[in-house]
């Protein structure tokens, strides 16, 4: 971290009352303006790291160190933030968002805004001071699962929000702060462009073809097979043909499904375990490289969708997204899909 | 960079016999799949950083060790490929496109490709071992700018290419391979994304209101001053209202103009002085930071547009694009504009 602009943030940013969602006047692109993030430890890796449990806020036995937890799972006979957990989670100290007041819309000529309201939470995905969800037990990581599907669907209970995004960031180059095992979720009152584009492009496909693209790319992929990484029965791991990154990853479900929290609770367990096993190739085949996963998931206040199909999309971070990535929005990937697929079918685990 | 990607970089991957674009299935989204840019030097910074010119493919004098000129300004009495320049262009020696062939469309069920073909050039914007355009001289910034106009009507006369991409990446965290003082150009054979929803939403604007939506904002951000970062009589640098990063900052000039090439040579002059000033106050205020700089300007075969108004985009690097923005497309900005405009003001240079 360049110590100028920390100095700067130090020295001479000034608190913005409540963060804002401006809207770029040309392209519909939204960004959150948010002083409290500012705030947050911009260097706990490297020489700053809690080394260990007694100084990490997300250790067993460190509770006091985070905000009060929304949920857990944890021992029947164990109290609220208290140890005795085996998922817990707690809002971000430093939000991107705030929690209370309401969406209101401001104009001013061309520019508009919209009061940064929302949630942003932090699962912390085990106890122990582990880095890796792949080192995390087949169980744990199905209460992990269990976990990410309970916050979206509580997320459903706020009127005021339109989108859950679950995100994880693993490794300094892929913009985590805290090594500890963990993801967020932030709670948007806007369906975010990405997922928007998805949806657009799904829901044309549907009434170009009568069915789901995703199913359409699944069936295709099972039939040619080069792309895939590992399947379950009911899950697939897939790179895919349009790759923007080195050994980019998705794992979807075969049956149609367009909310990942309508996940029965009976699949919970087997999507934990793939996504165990992609994790584990990539750390195995590739030394542990730096990632960052989220789910790409229908809006949270719409019926199920005959169009669009949940997925988890894991991206690895082996180099810089660079000028022409920014201004083009076209990516430059070195690993032809195929390439990938092979060599993580390859990796035993 | 990660130990074991460089292996199986080495090790594992087959080259493609061609670069190939290929298109998301689901979203309007373009990727370069090409293995030839695996073979670039990725390691080039700290240790392994060409202190000074004896190293250093980009010095005079070690001509030899890039690809033969397409451009050079240069004494008269010197010779191409020899020293005696001031600014060359060369052809990428690990490009992204390949050079010959045509732009054909391939098809696969639902998967679409076209040939890997387009342009790709380094243009090396000083003959000394500086890597900062900041401080050259404002008479170097202008024969920089200068060359940048020429290499982007030369791609004009190349009918596969529909768009010219010039971009710089300054600093390791920015993607750059080469410190030594460069800005690239690719040519490509459609309109990328980002400059497509550019050219939708200003022709939107024109449809509704009969004017240019960057014209209008010019004249907006103008009386109310606060995210003006500094201006000359033709040309103003502001950091825009949505900014996705702490201290981004446009360059526009004030009167519409579409293409960038369509820049005045009179004009070239005062767009070196300020884009040399922006720079300076960002080296200046927040110690020589990372950043990307690219230039959006209409397509190359289009005429002059009356919706569209070219423009240069700075993007500093402070921290690292993590899940949220990956997954949503919505960037957290910690730094309003407004407070990273005064910042910059203030900033004696």
């Amino acid at each position: 971290m360049n110590r100028a602009f920390l100095e700067f943030l130090s020295r001479h940013l000034l608190p913005l009352a409540n963060p804002q969602f401006r809207k770029d006047p040309i392209v519909d692109r939204w960004v959150i303006v948010s002083t409290d993030r500012a705030q947050r430890p911009f260097s706990s890796h490297g020489d700053t790291a809690p080394a260990a449990k007694t100084d990490c806020p997300f250790c067993e036995g460190n509770e006091r160190a985070t905000p009060t937890e929304a949920f857990a799972l944890r021992d029947r006979q164990s109290s609220p933030n208290q140890s005795g957990w085996q998922v817990r989670v707690v809002p971000n100290k430093f939000p991107a968002l705030a929690a209370l007041g309401d969406a209101n819309l401001h104009n001013e000529g061309t520019y508009d805004s919209i009061d940064g309201v929302g949630a942003h939470e932090v699962i912390v995905e085990c106890p122990q001071h582990e880095k890796s969800l792949a080192r995390l037990s087949h169980q744990q990581v199905s209460k992990v699962v269990t976990t990410y599907r309970e916050r979206l669907l509580a997320l459903k209970e706020d009127r005021r929000l339109a989108y859950g995004m679950l995100f994880k960031n693993v490794g300094e180059a892929a913009g985590a702060s805290i090594e500890h095992c963990h993801a967020q979720l932030i709670g948007l009152p806007m369906v975010p462009v990405m997922v928007r584009d998805e949806l657009a492009g799904a829901a044309k496909f549907l009434d170009r073809h009568q069915r789901c693209i995703f199913c359409d790319l699944l069936s295709r992929e099972l039939a040619a097979k080069h792309r895939i990484v590992c399947t379950t029965e009911r899950f697939i791991a897939v790179t895919p043909f349009a790759s923007r990154f080195s050994f980019e990853t998705w794992v979807l479900p075969r049956t149609h499904q367009s909310h990942f929290e309508d996940l029965e609770p009976a699949d919970i367990d087997e999507f934990a375990s793939i996504l165990k096993a992609v994790l584990m190739k990539l750390d195995a085949g590739l030394g542990r490289p730096a990632y960052n996963y989220f789910i790409h998931t229908a809006p949270l206040n719409v019926p199920p969708q005959e169009s669009y199909h949940w997925h988890l999309e894991i991206l690895p971070c082996f180099s810089r997204v660079a000028g022409f990535e920014w201004g083009t929005g076209c990516y430059i990937n070195p690993v032809p899909p195929e390439q990938a697929a092979a060599f993580l079918r390859g990796t035993e685990i």
